[in-house]
């Protein structure tokens, strides 16, 4: 497997105010020269895999073929949990056994998954508590590298799953979904497919009744809320230049119903 | 147009939390293989145009010629508002007409400025809420890669621009300046340029009154106030390893005033 | 001095919310063309020293020989504070003289020091507020470049020294050391080495006790405290899951002490 660029993608709970990105782009940049490192984020909440999993869906079908993804999203580090390497859609996955590829899985069903095993890879010794620096870094790099993915360890056929919570139709006509990420506008995006939101709807969100779908933000008057299909093809609830989850005191797991219009309105 | 290297930077309101400017990272390493990106912040406060266009202007000078600056501080996603791109100095410019580029406009005239509409370059299908990923990433792509400015759209020869606050002199003989930005190190960037400073003066700001003009914070005493001419050029207010923005309750449009120390302080 | 790739790390307390560190990698890429700037972080405590010099500490090694890792940590800019460049272990250090390669000499003895000296290197006029432009910036990149030390400036044989604290050994037998940094998850680095613990001991900290020394945080419930040896080779108190320095009230500098298990407990 030959790249025009070698990329690697970080997706981790280590935030900024420490060095552990520091450390694994310098083991990376040591067993990959050249390798163009794009930081995804490493603001997850420490140990959120919903939120990892989520925010790896969104973003990883935009890089080209060959990018390897890297998440260290990882509360069992140093325990008996497996390390999983995929390849999906042309594009690489690394990531601790624990649910954070579920959204990439559904999207797109693995092509090869491997568990990795093969220390010869890893940086020497192995700690137990830093496993991003010690074996997700140096693996990224070999993949990067070329290294064909069964050089890493044996073929599995299951791994943890995250369940997916899909809306549902409820006895009154009413589609009812939940909030599954608030994002930093405050915007919140729900789990409702915009196949599914009609033209002419009624959102309802804690007793707060929204109507109609806008093509834009600016479709309302500044501070006044409004839904919208986002940017990841889902119903989203927004406030113009205003901060959807504090006005409608939500959070992940808020209901969210929506009606046709034609339907009494809550 | 050929570069030694397709230099890209990112301005926007994104934060860092989120995978939005990761998608915008993904699209165009997607588009142009081997772009570097900067980041200059991702920490505007949402949809501040004032802040994204001071910051745009401090920075984009000490960049390399052919360097594409991307901003995206855009509450007007997805409305009717235009998408410019400029080439400046030998650098382009691509940002919503809104104002954000109105200081690197005031610093130097641009060269063309054209309405960016070639959605050919567009990723489809356009979302309403997301440019960053849909319009300006790929465009920035073909702009580092060497496309003309006059294939992206139309040029214009009129936009928005946010005005400059210039100091005044009062007939007290004061020069009154404001602040126009406030550092992470709590240090008040004013309006007042070093050529308008006098060698021996008084600033007051608030009620407080400082003497003289230093050379270095480690002129005066550590948690002392003192003014100086900071790196834009501009007379800054700071305390010596403290926060002037909390020690003076000063924000930005805090009129700030400058008299000659022979003249009586207030 | 040929690299495969010229790599520059940035070690600051400049904030990710202004453009410093952006004009910073303007400067670089303007004068060394296909540079890799690798940010170590940016969060550092505004001129903590101790901070920096820790956090350099334990990034440096994971680095290609040939990287020039630049710290602006500089509470003295624009005074007479002298600018270090070392030669160490193959890599290049380049900080202000004001203690913030001391954990990397104590690693490691420098090679060759320098003071920098030669402002035809500098950017032009040199600012009395941001070194880390006008000084740091440009000769990073001309280190990058492969400029030898002694172009910079005369070779100097002392420096400013920042005292490690040493753990030591109570007369009650047990060891005394302390905490050294706190990192973004609450874990509580001390300054005790691996081959100081026992595998069967007691710690202590704020009157509190953890028995036994674990090999995962997994290995105690959800939510319970832990003594492990971290990535550094170092003793750090956590908590499964959970935020040590919360649930101790923990700071730098809190006593940890540790007794073999065969001690009477505290």
């Amino acid at each position: 497997m030959q790249h025009e660029q070698a990329i690697i993608t970080l997706l981790t709970d280590f935030g900024l105010t420490d060095v552990y990105v520091g450390a694994m782009k310098g083991v990376i940049l040591s067993r990959c020269p050249g390798a163009v490192i794009v930081d995804l984020t490493h603001a997850v909440e420490p140990g959120n895999l919903h939120t990892a999993a989520y925010l790896l869906g969104v973003a990883w079908h935009h890089f080209p073929k060959g990018t390897v993804h890297t998440v260290v999203v990882d509360p069992g580090v140093g325990s008996d949990r497996r390390i999983l390497a995929a390849r999906v859609y042309g594009q690489i996955m690394l990531a601790p056994d624990n649910g954070v590829l579920s959204r990439v899985f559904e999207d797109c069903e693995p092509e090869m998954v491997v568990s990795v095993e093969n220390n010869a890879l890893f940086l020497q010794p192995v700690s137990n508590t830093f496993h991003g620096r010690d074996i997700f870094a140096p693996v990224a790099a070999a993949l990067a590298g070329g290294a064909p993915l069964d050089q890493l360890g044996p073929v599995v056929d299951h791994w943890v799953h995250l369940p997916k919570i899909e809306p549902w139709r409820r006895e009154d006509g009413r589609l009812e979904g939940q909030v599954v990420h608030i994002d930093s506008f405050g915007n919140l995006i729900t789990n409702i497919e915009s196949t599914d939101v009609p033209k002419s709807l009624h959102v309802e969100i804690n007793g707060y009744a929204i109507a109609g779908l806008q093509q834009s933000y600016a479709e309302v008057d500044l501070g006044q809320p409004l839904a919208i299909i986002g940017s990841g093809g889902r119903l989203e609830v927004s406030v113009n230049e205003g901060h959807a989850a504090d006005r409608f005191n939500a959070n992940v797991g808020t209901a969210v119903f929506v009606a046709h219009a034609g339907i009494e309105e809550v």
